[in-house]
C-alpha cells in the first residue's frame, strides 16, 4: 500500500527560470509526510501534544529528473522503505504526465522536542500503522 | 581552496519546534552557490543574460547532524568535488560551535533556460575557476 | 458572489511561537488569487502566454485579528472591491471557527511582463468576469 | 535616527516574472525588524527567553512602487513612527538606485507567547531605546 497525493504547482513554487525552485519540493514533501501521519491517525499537532514527539528529517537523498512548471500536476507516492527503532525511511516518487519528476529517500527520526533533542523509540501503534505502507516485496520478506 | 560563508539563523528559518525547518537549509545552500558564482566572476544573473545558461540542481544528498536555532551562526564551507562535462558536484559542510550541523553533496548541471531545457557544456572559463575550489588531495590526482 | 476557499494551516506556515508567520498569509492570499483567476477562466499561466500579462501586487493593507496554528482550518472569502482601468482591489477575509483571523485589501495591476513593466488595461472579458465578484451593495450602485 | 540596512535581492526572492515575489519583501522586513531589535540590545531570541515576550505583526500597510530583480541592492530604512502601550508602528522605506521601491507601515504588538496570547506593555527599557528611532520632527512634538 502506498500513500498518494496530487499537488498542483503554484506561482509561489517557481523561480525566475519558470520552474519549481528545488527547496519548494522539500516543502511539498514535508506536506506529504504531514498528510500521511494525519491519515495514519497521528497528526503532527497531536504527536507534539500527546506523545511529546517530533519527527525531524535527518537524511535526504533526492534526484530531480525533469522540471515542473506552474499549473503542472505532480502525482506523489510515498512508501515506507525501512522502520528502525527511532528512525524510518520513506521513498517518495513524483510524476508528471507519467514521466518521473523526482525520487527521494528521506530518513526521519522520532525525537523529544524542546531545548534538548534526543531519540525516542517509534511508538508501537505508529510502527504498526507504518508497516501497512511497506512496499509489497519488502513486506513479504519481513 | 574552499569558499566560506557565515549565515546567521533567522526567525524565518525556524519551525514550531524552534529549529531550522530543513527546506530553509536548502535555500541557505542555494544562496551559498549564488555567492560562490558571484565570487568566481559569474553572477547567476549575468550567466542567464550572457551565457543563456542556468544551473538547476539535479541531485542532492544531505545529512543533518544537529539542529540550529534562531541566533545561531552557521559556518559554511563549499568545495567543488567533481567537474564533469555539463554537471558538477559540490560538497557543503555546515558547523556551529565547531560541531557538524550538516553535510551535503549537491549536483548541479549547466543547461539552457526557457521552455526546453537541455544540457550545456560548462564554459571553459567557468570550469577553470571551479578547479580552484577542488579539495587539495583531489586536485593532486587530476 | 464571493470566491471561497478553505486552507489548512501547515507545519511549514508556522514560526517558533507556533503561529502562522505572517508572510505565509501573503503566500496563502496569492494562492487564493491564483485560484480565483483559474475559476474565472484565466489561469495565471495562460494569461502570461496568451495575453502577455502579469498581475503584480501594488498595494496591500492587512490586519491580523487572531493567530492561527498548525491544523487550523482558515476559511477565506474574496470579493472584488474595485475595478479600475489597469488595477483592481480585492477584499479578502479569513475566519477560523467563525472568528475573524485576517482582513486584507489588495490592489493588483495588469502589466506587461519582461524587462520593462508597463500598465495594461484589464482585458474586457476579464473585467466582465470580475464584475460577478463585486459585493451585492456595490454592484447595485454601478 | 533611522536604522539602515542593505539587502541584496537573491534568486530565491524572485518569481517566474523575474521580480521579487511580494511575500518575500515581508520576510525581508521581518529580518530588518529582527536586526533592529538586535541593535537595540533586545534580540528576539532573548526577548522570548528573558521577557517571555513576542512581537507579532498585527497590521501592515505596504505600497510597491517599482519591482526589484536578482542582484539589485535594496536600501532599507526603518524609523519608529508611533509607540503605544503595547503596540508600536514602524515605517520602512526601500530604495533602489535612489528610486522608491516600497513604503510600509507595520504595527507590531508586545504579547505573551504560548497557547494564550495576550498584550504586554512594552518594557520601559525597550521603549526608551525605540524613542531614539523616532523621526526628528515627531520627536520634537513629544
Amino acid at each position: 500500500m502506498a500513500f498518494n497525493k496530487k499537488e498542483v504547482i503554484r506561482f509561489r513554487h517557481c523561480d525566475p527560470a519558470g520552474i519549481v525552485f528545488y527547496p519548494r519540493y522539500l516543502e511539498i514533501i514535508n506536506d506529504l509526510v504531514e498528510d500521511w501521519f494525519e491519515v495514519m491517525g497521528y497528526p503532527f499537532k497531536e504527536m507534539d501534544a500527546c506523545l511529546g514527539a517530533g519527527v525531524p528529517t535527518v537524511n535526504l537523498n533526492i534526484k530531480f529528473m525533469q522540471p515542473c512548471r506552474q499549473g503542472d500536476t505532480l502525482f506523489l507516492e510515498l512508501v515506507c522503505a525501512r522502520i528502525g527503532d527511532s528512525s524510518f525511511d520513506i521513498k517518495v516518487t513524483g510524476q508528471r504526465l507519467e514521466q518521473p519528476v523526482l525520487e527521494a529517500y528521506v530518513t526521519l527520526c522520532f525525537t523529544t522536542i524542546g531545548k534538548q533533542i534526543s531519540k525516542l523509540s517509534i511508538p508501537e501503534e505508529v510502527r504498526r500503522k507504518m508497516l501497512e505502507y511497506r512496499p509489497v516485496q519488502e513486506t513479504a520478506s519481513l
